[in-house]
């Protein structure tokens, strides 16, 4: 069993503080949704997946407040009493799709009304988790299969069980790749400003014994024309109905360096974080964060007192940059909106809840 | 006046304590030449120019060493006294070009022999260190004029003052065409893993009131593919015959995705940083810093115990992809081994020094 990044209880979420990786293992316990929509925010819990599994347990918890408080009886009550909360969780953080999709489908079971909604939220964030962990390891079986034996990659930010309900997109891809003796080698860029790649992915890939080398971003383009590299292997945010992909920041750096050296690009993802109603990226709401993650190290200031800085979290790689997205349903190599489509046509876009 | 990042006072060389900034303001006084020598390797001062005058420098400490230990005469005895001390100089660091020409040009000084071989040497490096300064400002008046009114510009690592004898390469350029209207705004990349930077290039843009943005080195796509961006100017460790670009790593994927992006790219550089002796940037050392510089920071662990990270200090940008080459004697557009061979016909290809 792979590390956990989110655990339920029946009366409690648990979150591992990935703040505090790969120094602490800690879980946080979460009782209030307004709670978890802040731990959303700060970076407790990250990863789109994950977002929105956390999301979908804090609908439960906001289901319980609205129950104590008026006891709500059919559904415009329950959806009146528990807006405010579910509003607070859905804007918790702005690109990842996965947030107001788990928002959307808590949503649609409160509106249903009756007694049973806490329940019925549960039994939705309990599938939903368990549906992921279930998908990332079909994409990761999927995804291995685009490889070559003892290919050489490179992933970026993390995309592992951290990111994810559990075993992870991109990290799920290097597990299984790694398994099947189809990677012999992982880099990992650090991800600048949060340190995703050294403080989650590398703790990771050392747990599983998976050979890796760290190295910081502005490497990438040198380690590209100087050894052989494969593939680049990420997860993603959010992903447009014409196959762009949203993903941390730095992505789409990586993508045009693959192509001018030759190097393949592939998105993993589950089809919860794509978001059929935009038609490309530039639709995409990018979350810009504060000055001081570039400024500030710890809290100890690395540039001049009131240095300017700008902060995009996330960039967007024309789908004509990936060479192919993999999710639980197959994989499209050469993405656009025909390949998108037809993913979607083979069953509802939304995995249902009962 | 600048800041200075090297001062000589006749008896000691004050170094500016690169690694304290932005937070304190220190010089660090050497009076022999090996701490001359610790001090470039452990990057007190940094810059290809300014480790060129600091050795030259040191090469003046390291013949007061020789004189007080055995008073040697002729050529050959300064020589053979001076060559340990001279080779640790030349040693401290691989790749910077100028170290080995500054202490080529003392080693030619020392050959001629005679009492009076230290003042020579301290003659060498005062002219060396002017003569940087004014090479500077003549390649910032030079690399202006290639900008068009109110240009954006972004720049990596620290080609400023504190590189350079004063004034700067790079910066050298960013200073002289803001003070000409010809920049309106730049973005300073934070260049992991030493944050120059953050830490140097944002303090001298902020010392002379120059506009600017710092961000990640990652995000550099996303601000090309979003904002109007005119050119990047980066300065230089060490440029091949055939124009080929050695610079802090990151330099090269920048270039790529200048090119990319339409985004036109400038190297600024005084012509002791070209080794006509290499015919392309594949004959270059790169330097492999320690893995630390990467897995900690400021001495506290960001990755896993043991993680593994590769941490080249150093790339090479293929001439290819450089519209211009910035030098003091000229601009060399376009640059390839024909017009590189062209700018040093002009003249002899080192400053003589009496």
């Amino acid at each position: 069993m792979h590390v956990e990044a989110i655990r339920w209880d029946g009366e409690r979420l648990w979150l591992l503080d990935q703040r505090r990786l790969p120094h602490e293992v800690t879980y946080l316990p979460y009782q209030l949704s307004a709670a978890v929509a802040e731990a959303i925010a700060g970076m407790v819990v990250r990863g789109a997946p994950a977002i929105g599994i956390a999301a979908a347990y804090g609908a439960v918890l906001a289901a319980r407040e609205a129950a104590r408080d008026l006891a709500p009886g059919d559904g415009p009550a329950w959806l009146a009493a528990m807006a405010p909360a579910l509003d607070v969780l859905r804007r918790a953080r702005p690109t990842a799709v996965n947030l107001g999709w788990a928002v959307g489908l808590a949503e649609d079971q409160a509106a249903q009304g009756g007694e049973e909604v806490p329940a019925r939220l549960e039994r939705l964030a309990r599938y939903l988790h368990a549906q992921d962990i279930d998908a990332n390891r079909r994409m990761g079986e999927l995804g291995a299969a685009l490889l070559a034996r003892d290919s050489v990659v490179y992933t970026h930010c993390n995309a592992g069980a951290l990111a994810t309900g559990g075993f992870g997109t991109a990290l799920g891809v290097i597990r299984a790749g790694f398994a099947g003796g189809r990677i012999s080698h992982v880099y990992a860029g650090e991800t600048r400003p949060w340190l995703q790649g050294s403080r989650l992915t590398a703790w990771e890939l050392a747990e599983e014994g998976i050979p890796y080398s760290l190295l910081v971003d502005g490497a990438a383009a040198h380690l590209m024309k100087t050894t052989r590299l494969d593939w680049v292997i990420v997860g993603a945010d959010r992903v447009a109905a014409n196959g762009d992909v949203c993903n941390k920041i730095g992505t789409y750096g990586l993508a045009v360096l693959a192509r001018h050296h030759g190097v393949r690009f592939m998105a993993v993802l589950p089809t919860s974080t794509v978001d059929m109603s935009l038609a490309s990226g530039h639709e995409i709401p990018i979350e810009q964060r504060a000055a001081t993650e570039v400024t500030q190290w710890a809290g100890t200031p690395v540039a001049p007192p009131g240095a300017a800085a700008i902060n995009p979290a996330f960039d967007v790689t024309p789908a004509d940059l990936v060479d192919a997205i993999v999710t639980e349903r197959g994989v499209i190599e050469r993405p656009d909106a025909g390949g998108m489509a037809r993913l979607f046509e083979k069953e509802f876009a939304t995995p249902r809840a009962d």
